[in-house]
């Protein structure tokens, strides 16, 4: 693609680097841009600027939030015994949705994973370890496993499991299952194995 | 959706006015940028911010340029008597890609369109007939219309050509018919009917 002013070159080239934008999209971004009142283009320059210079990071679990403590884990109306460990914020923003979990989360920032070079010191685990370990900000009683079901994401759930043994807190992890409204016949088997392995009472 | 931070709300909310870019979407670009060095994340908002702020029209052609006067128009080497009336910077380097046009290009911004409320005003067209009438920078001795297709783009055409008509100027307009490489079973009527209506000499 021949550009004809480098300002605008530049813009695409950075624009391209958002997750699945290609030049053609940041192209149709820029000269969107172009036409737009300055004010508008400011305000998004801004506002991008100040996901780096102004977001926090909750200083508890991890998740973004405005303020050193996140509303959750300031929360007195969370159950602050019960800990959800989920990879990131996504996964947060999900189960808050649901409005079916009421406690506390701890946000790795990933999932191990060697061929990506993300160790165990690239993630959050040893200030998960030391908020179980010391009972800081909270005693924890119960720390929830909610990581992907991938290669990973089970490794860093054993190493977790491993890691937390010692100090006799109860680990769970999410029920995995046949979605609601999915039909049998088309599960994968995995899936369907496990919601026959971990069948639960029926609630008539 | 139910974000934990007001700043996050902010640069979602702002990203989202890009065109085809939804909640979502914004939301994995906000939280990919959180992710990025701080001087990447900089980079991209002074990048957007300068085409605002930096970025120039051409004062003859109304082309985006870093400069007062676009390399097009400066250029000795363009057949400058030659003027194609484009309806967006975009038209511009499909044309320049092709590279088998090398006159100069009069940017629209548009085409006259009453259901959006665009009129003559809004658009570059006094320049048009100013460039044609008074000859400068460079005499005019053919405008070649290249607006779109639709109901809008003809109604421009038209009105252009009546407004030229007192200068003498040749008008002229793209060749519109079956694209190359496409078979002539599935080419819409209208097409196909341009295509045998302006037939040419076959050169063998």
């Amino acid at each position: 693609m021949n550009l004809p002013s480098k300002i605008l070159e530049q813009a695409v080239k950075q624009l391209a680097t958002l997750p699945g934008v290609g030049k053609r999209s940041a192209l149709r971004y820029a000269l969107h841009l172009m036409k737009e009142d300055e004010l508008a283009v400011r305000d998004l320059s801004e506002a991008i600027l100040r996901l780096k210079t102004d977001l926090h990071r909750c200083r508890h679990c991890h998740n973004v939030s405005d303020t050193e403590v996140c509303p959750i884990c300031s929360s007195e109306k969370r159950q602050r015994g019960i800990v959800c460990v989920v990879e990131n914020v996504q996964d947060v923003m999900a189960l808050e949705n649901t409005q079916q979990y009421r406690g506390l989360y701890h946000v790795l920032g990933g999932v191990i994973s060697p061929i990506d070079g993300i160790g165990v010191q690239d993630l959050e685990i040893a200030s998960l370890i030391q908020r179980v370990e010391t009972g800081t900000p909270y005693p924890v009683e119960e720390v929830v496993l909610a990581l992907p079901t991938t290669m990973e994401g089970d490794t860093t759930n054993y190493y977790l499991s491993r890691q937390l043994r010692p100090f006799g807190v109860k680990v769970t992890t999410l029920a995995r299952g046949v979605a609601v409204g999915d039909s049998l016949e088309y599960a994968d088997e995995i899936t369907l194995g496990r919601s026959i392995a971990h069948r639960i009472p029926f609630e008539g």
